[in-house]
This record gives structure tokens, C-alpha cells and sequence, in this order.
């Protein structure tokens, strides 16, 4: 487990939730999605959108989720997302989502550190992670 | 037009974006929605989620959205939000997206101030907006 | 006023709703959005995902949307899209959508007959639409 | 594992890819759901927005994706669902999506057989799933 944690705190939107009035598992995702750039940005000093460029893609190969209780339209929540580890060519992100401080949901991705093809783009494969990118995270 | 106007300033995600790279239209109206709801937390002094119990559920009734120039990941955004015209039981919000200072996009809502029946929920109908709320809005 | 028209019928998810049980307008322009896909895909002859490369990219310029009644979690729902106007390298298309075979949503969208530069490929640039690609449209 | 599966074939739009031109991971989690509700639809025989108000709300408590190969814009995809265990109060539903008989996504979520509070319906509780209601699985 790394020691760099992301937090940021966002107000949960009407369009964010069903007619249950519950935030959709897809939105989640998007939380994770956000913290997990937000982090690796905050990490290596480069903003997001040159990141796709100097390192890769990271397409997301397994996600999951678990859902203590329920967040709600208005609810103000934190999402803490940190690397839970290092492989050589992927990692793995936890992400916590608190409701006034209490633990609401549990998740995590794996990710793969991967380029595309330079000849042919559509190919995209797996890279080792670099070690000074990993010592950025603690 | 009114003179409160309320801005915000984020970050386009990735997951925002579609394969040319560019903020798909329904994630733009997404922008809106949240400002008009912050707009009015504003104005008005009370939580979005208490907003919807206190007044009534703002439905959309018309949107319309204007592209200037295109909107990319990792963009800084600020969304600009503010009502252009009160009429008896709806309303117009004006919504301008900048990037970098510059105009990108141009949208505006028309919402209808409208409440849901106490015995049939599923019925909703319009009323006069209070004169106080418009007051609000300066 | 072109007299091709594509239609289809599908019923409205769960997850496409708000905690007012109804389709969010950011939705309904996703609808649109499959229509006039859809539409080109029949009228060209040519798969989507070819369509791209083939032509360009068709971004959006301007979307616009009415509601006259609600749409609702389950209503099975018409979308009927057609070519409003050809210009000379912008076109519009005209989405409706009804329920049980009553107008609910009408909207339009205005996209741009663009291609990507081959050298530089973030520039986009508008390009005449080919009249036997109108001709398609009948 | 029971016997009943639902199937359905789709093409992944233009608008549920990301800049990577991959189909994001909430927008698999939409065809997951699309999938459990027209899964029980046909089990049960009652319409997706009768469901809702006869037995309850069916809350995600926990969901999974791991992809197996990317889903790209214009793939004619494949979804397969059905309940991989009942328990007495939840159950697992296991998705899978392939693209030219290809398996590309395996998924799972676990619901529970919750009902809303007829005083209060901010109270979900979960309830036994009816033996008549598991009997139609197969």
C-alpha cells in the first residue's frame, strides 16, 4: 500500500442518482475514474491530458465495488483514492467514498500501464511500470 | 436578466469525453444542470436536496446548446450560470462555457417551477413562482 | 425536408431516469445521438464504425430539445430521426419521440461535415457534403 | 447457476466510448443492468416499471467487471445474464458480454429483495425472496 492518498470532497447532482434517489454504481465508477487521474496527476506533477501522451493509456481491466450504504442526491461525500499496488505493468487503485465521515462504498481497479502502437495505434500493449514512477506514490 | 451569476471551475474527465476526444452534448447539459442547482442553492440559501421537498422538482421543459469551439479532456472549464428570464411559473437559464477565458460553449434551459400532487405523486403541475424567490436573483 | 426516416423502439432503463423517474434530457440526446447514426448507417450503407474513417466525424455543433410530456422509467418509446436540411457542409437533423404513439420529445441537432487532419490530426476542418451522399437521403 | 438466460445483441455507440475509443466501464455496468431488469422481466412475466412497485427496488450492493479484451465503438456485442445464486434475501447476477462469439467482459452484481418503507420510504429493508419468484429461474 502506497501513502499517497487523493481526496477530494463533491456534492452528489440530481442527474447522478435514480429513481431510487440512489447514486447509480455507473456514477461511482466516474468517482473512481476522477480520483484515480486526480491522483496520478497530483503523483508525477503532469496534468491529465499530457499524461495520455508522455505515459499511456491505462485502460481499466477489472473494477469492482461494494456498497456499505446508500449515498443520496445532495449527499456531500469524500473520495479517497490511493495505489494499493505495484505489478510490473499494472496496479491497483482503492478508492473510498465517506458520507459524513462514515464509509459508504468500497471499490477498486486494476489498471494496465500500456502504450499504443506507434505504427499501428489500435495496438495497445502492456509496458513495465518505470521505478520512478512508482516512488512518487510513498 | 438577473445579475447573481454562479461560476464554478473544473477539470473535463476523461470519461467525459467521446473517441475524438472532444465533451459529448449530454455531458455539457450535465454542466448546465449543475449550475442552475448551485445557482439556486445560491439564491436561495438552501441544500439542493431540501430544495427539491421545499419547491418542487424544476423539470426541464427545453434545452438548447451552442458549440463555439471544442471542449477537450483535460481542459479547465469555468460554467457560468444565471437565470435570463422570469415568467410566471417558468424560467430561462443562460449557461457559458469558457476555456481559458474564451467563450467555447452557449446553452440555456427552460424549467418550469412545478410541484408533485400530495395524494398522486405521479401528477405534476405548475405554480406561480414566488416573488421572493425572484427576488433572489437580483 | 429529406424522406428517409429511421426508426426504432426501445424501453426506457432504470438507469436512464432521475430521482424523478424521468429520462434526463442528457439521455434523451443520446437517443438522438443513436438515431442519426443509425440514420447514416442506412442510408450509406456503410457500419458505423467505418463511417468515421470513411467520412469524418460529425461533430456536433448545436442540439436543441422540447419536451411536451414526461418520459418515464419503463414507457416503450418510438425514436424517429431524419435529415431536416443538407447544407453545404452542415446538416440537420430532426429527432422525435413519442409513446404510445403520442409526440413526447421533439429536438434537433446541427453537425458539421468535418475530417481530421492527416498530419495534424486535432485539427478538424469542414469539408462540402458529396451530393451522392445527400442523394442517399431521398 | 440457473437455467434462464437473457440474451440480447446491441452495437456499442459512438457515445458510450472514451477518448480511447474503448466503451468505458460504467457504460458496461449499464449493459449489466439492462440485463437484470429484462432478465426478470422474462422470468416473471411483468413489466420492468410494475416490477418496481410489486416486489421492490432491487438495490445494487456490490458489483464486478474484469475485461478480458477491449469493446470498441461499432462492436456488435452480445449480452448474456442470469442468476448465479439465490441466498435468502439477495442474489448474484452474472453478465457476459462477447463480441463475435468472443467472450469480452465478465461480470457479477449482487442485489438484495429490499422493499421501501410504507411510512417512511427513505427505509429500504431487504425481504425473503418468494420460493415462487426462484422457481422461475430454472
Amino acid at each position: 500500500m502506497t501513502s499517497l492518498v487523493f481526496r477530494w470532497q463533491m456534492t452528489v447532482e440530481f442527474g447522478h442518482c435514480d429513481p431510487a434517489g440512489m447514486v447509480s454504481p455507473k456514477r461511482l465508477f466516474e468517482y473512481f475514474d476522477t480520483g484515480t487521474w486526480s491522483l496520478f496527476e497530483t503523483a508525477l506533477g503532469i496534468k491529465r491530458a499530457d499524461f495520455l501522451t508522455t505515459f499511456g493509456i491505462l485502460p481499466l481491466v477489472d473494477v469492482r465495488l461494494a456498497c456499505r450504504k446508500a449515498v443520496k442526491f445532495g449527499d456531500d461525500i469524500e473520495v479517497a483514492s490511493r495505489v494499493a499496488a505495484f505489478r510490473r505493468s499494472s496496479f491497483d487503485v482503492d478508492h473510498r467514498i465517506s458520507v459524513d465521515g462514515e464509509l459508504a462504498v468500497e471499490g477498486g481497479e486494476t489498471r494496465v500501464w500500456a502504450v499504443r502502437g506507434k505504427e499501428s495505434p489500435e495496438k495497445i500493449s502492456a509496458r513495465t511500470i518505470p521505478a520512478d514512477v512508482i516512488a512518487r506514490f510513498g
